[in-house]
Formats: structure tokens, sequence, C-alpha cells
């Protein structure tokens, strides 16, 4: 094997694996919209295991006991809101804050990593903590089938653009912490977020007893607005992997890096969906 | 003049023009607390002047544009809140993050400060903006008496504090950010902070049609939390301020430093004491 074929089959291998990881993964995860409750415990599990890589990956050097207290502190927040503070998460949010600000004051005692360390915190505590938690109000108020809704055009819109991207991907976006993005793939990737988006929207009415009825112009809409922030949020998560020198946040599924990996592109569309919602049905 | 002498008789005259400042500044800011726009302007103005001289110390030798960008970014949250989202200030900081966030990803293409800039960016936009736009549901929902006794523990704690640790200061803490705190300086404020709410609530609702009702054991739990979470907040800046190497954040009043010199320690007070008014009265 010349070393392009070896990479090429390294590819292929990661594609397979990438195919096969998902499978096994998302039945359990779509299982978790049935309840509320559910959910609640889905998206704590996931803020856990994404803050864990992300404290994992950046300040575990300097203190192992803080990132472990950190990952634990970061995952109180959806559980406090989702169980008992539904009417106060701005409430819960600033106490989060503060409680994990004076475990740093605490601990560390060491003023050059410390603001490393609370760039660590609240990136872990509003990127994903505080934005994944959008779920909650989203499935409270708009039910199971929008909410896995919305998390599934993010699925939809990486496994597009991924396939777009390998196949036709010939013009770079020229971003500097991700060079691998692709106008192809962003333009299939939201191509393919629409064709979704229809999809879902019959199969939930025709099987489901779902009674969505999203016109085209918000397919559309919603379909540019994944694309937009997907790639975004991956490039904000990829800015963090370049500056700590990573590849992945972390090893979850084989194929797909860490957790965070997975959901970089979902945090900045979880919050944007629920807006955007409000705004129209209110 | 020996130099201790000399050291003794800057030490005074600090004191001095902490004491010409804070009564030159003071009555501006306490007339703000006439109406509830007044209101949302004081908060805004103090929030881009803080926000502003994080930037400027932190990122401004990276990005000069990206300070005062994000200096106007930050301060979008407390107005915005305030005129136009009351309802909705939870997706109104969801949208302020992710457009800082997009901001340093198209303006920076350096993996080596990025996440210092996240850094700065996350400090000024959840410690600073969000923190203190507490005052805006504390002025809305239990009126101006209450807001302005919040801001003036701060500066009653911080006054008796100083005036404590001079005189009588020994025993310090131990803190490693901000090694001259002292136990005396502590408890005296705390006792000087009680005996301020004591007499503001008797002028309040001798003078000015107040109707201030805090018992004896209220009055002692503020004052303890007001010592404890304005130590806090002012150590957590004080690190900060130790990580770049600098006596204070700005300028602008003499004999105080800068604006966020000045409340690093509100900034903590005013959620708790809002959300242990909420506790008490709903």
């Amino acid at each position: 094997m010349t070393p392009q074929e070896g990479s090429q089959s390294n590819l292929k291998r990661e594609t397979i694996q990438r195919f096969i990881s998902a499978f096994i993964v998302a039945p359990f995860v779509v299982f978790c919209f049935v309840s509320y409750n559910s959910l609640v415990g889905l998206v704590a599990a996931i803020v856990m295991i994404s803050a864990g890589e992300l404290f994992f990956t950046t300040i575990k050097k300097y203190n192992t006991w803080l990132s472990f207290t950190y990952t634990a502190v970061v995952t109180t927040y959806p559980i406090l809101y989702g169980i008992a503070f539904r009417e106060h998460p701005l409430e819960l949010l600033s106490i989060v804050y503060i409680v994990g600000i004076v475990i740093a004051l605490s601990r560390v005692r060491n003023r050059d990593v410390i603001t490393e360390i609370y760039f660590a915190y609240s990136t872990a505590l509003i990127y994903i903590a505080f934005l994944l938690s959008f779920f909650i109000p989203l499935y409270d108020k708009f039910g199971p089938a929008v909410a896995l809704l919305t998390l599934t055009i993010a699925w939809a819109y990486d496994s597009f653009a991924y396939a777009f991207g390998m196949v036709f991907g010939k013009h770079k976006f020229g971003s500097y912490y991700s060079p691998n993005k692709s106008w192809e793939g962003f333009f299939g990737g939201i191509f393919g977020t629409f064709m979704y988006i229809v999809l879902y929207q019959l199969i939930a009415n025709a099987f489901f007893h779902s009674n969505m009825r999203l016109s085209f112009t918000l397919k559309v809409m919603i379909a540019i607005l994944t694309g937009l922030l997907d790639t975004f949020g991956d490039i904000f998560e990829s800015s963090i992997k370049r500056h700590y020198n990573v590849k992945h946040m972390g090893n979850l599924m084989p194929g797909h890096g860490g957790m965070l990996d997975r959901i970089d592109g979902l945090l900045f569309i979880t919050p944007v969906v629920y807006i955007f919602l409000n705004m129209l049905y209110k």
C-alpha cells in the first residue's frame, strides 16, 4: 500500500466506525425522549460527559480534583433546572457560577493558571450546560416531537455535510481553526437537513399522532440556521482543540471522537431553534 | 521622611482621595435610582465601563478592535434585558454569548491567544453583565429602597472593612490572591454593615415613606452574606489582576482604582440578595 492508499483505507475505516457507533448509540438517546424526566436525565448525562472531557483536556494537568469537582458542579445546572427550579434558571445559573469561582479560589493558588481555569469553567458552564439545557424548556413547551427534531437535525446536518464534503468537497472555507470544511459540505448539509425535516414531519404525523405543520419557508429557514450554527459551534470547539493541540476532546464513540466533538454544533442550534419557535408560536 | 513615613503619608493621601471621590460620585449614582429607566441606564453604564476595563487589561494587547466591540456586545445584555426582554433574559444571554463567540472566530486567527479571549469575554458577560443585571429584577420586584440598600451595603461593607482593617488589622486571612485582608477588617465590615442596615431602614421609613421591615435576624444574615460574598468577589477580581500583574483594572476614581475594582464584591452580592429576598417574600 502507498501512504495515500493507507490514509484512504483509514478514512474508510473511520467512516464505517462512525456508522456503527451511531447506530448503537442513537436508539438509547432517542428512547430518552419518551418522558420529561428521562429527557432531563439525558441532558444531564451529556453535560456531565462533555464537561468532563473539556476539563480533562484543559485543566486536569493542573488539578485532577478540580476537574472532577467542576464536572459535578456544572452538571448540577441541568439537573436542578429540570427537577426543582424550572421557573428560576437565571438565579440557579448565578449561584452555580459563584460556587464554582469560590471553589477555584480556595483550591488553586497559582496566578499563572488561574485564568485558564476560569476559562475552562465558564466555557463548560455556559457553552455546554447552559446552552444544552434549552432542551428542557423546548421539550416542556413544544413537546417530544419538536425536541427530538432539534436533536436530529444536528445529526442530519453533520452526516450530510460530512458525506457531501467527502465526495464533492473542493472549495474550502479557509477557516483557520477547522481547515477541512468545504462549501460543498455546507450546502449539501443544508439540503440534506431540509430533506430530513420533510421526512421527519411526514413520519411523525403519519405514525406518531404528531401535529407538526412546519411550512416550506420555515423548513428552509431551519435548515439554513442549522447549517450556520452547526458550523460556528463546530469551529468554536475546534479552536479550543487547536489551542490544546488535541484532535478530539475524548474517545467515547469510535469514529466520532468524544461526546463534545459530537454535540459542538448542537449547542448553538438548540437555543436558537427554541427562540425561533417561540417567536413564531407565542 | 523615612520610607515608612513616606508610605504612611501615601496611604493617608489615598484614604483622603477615596473619601473625596466617593462623595463626588455617590450622589449621581444614588440619583439614578429615581426611576426604572434611569436604573437600567446606570447598570448599562457600569457594565460598559467595567467590561471595558477588563478587556483593556486582558486582551487589548492582541486586538484593540475586539476590545471595543466586546465592550459594546456585553453592554447590550443589560440594555436589552431592561428595555425589551424583561421576560426573556435566558434567551437573550444565549444569543449574546453566541454572537460574541462568532465575532472572535471571525476576527482572531491565533490559536495561542484564542482561549484567553474566550476567558475575558465569558468573564465580562457572566461576572459583570449577567450578575450586575440582577439589579433590574431587584428594582422591578422590591422597589428602589431595597435596590439602593443592596448597592449601599456593598459600599458600607467595603468602607468599614477598609477602616477596621487599617486600624486593627493584625490577623491576615492568608489569601494567596489578596494577601492584605484581615479578620479584623472582615468582622468590622460585617458589624458596620449591620449598623448601616439599621440606620438605612430607620431613615427610609421615617423620611421616604418606605415600608421596610427587615427583622433583626434578617439584618444580621444580610450583613454576614455581604461580608462573605464581597470578600470572595474581591478575591476573584484580585486573582485576575494578579495573573495580569496589574494593581488596578482602571483609574476611574482616584483612590479606588477602576470601576471594576469598586464593584467586584457587589457583583456576587446582588444576585444572592435578590434570591434571598425572593425566598422570604414570595
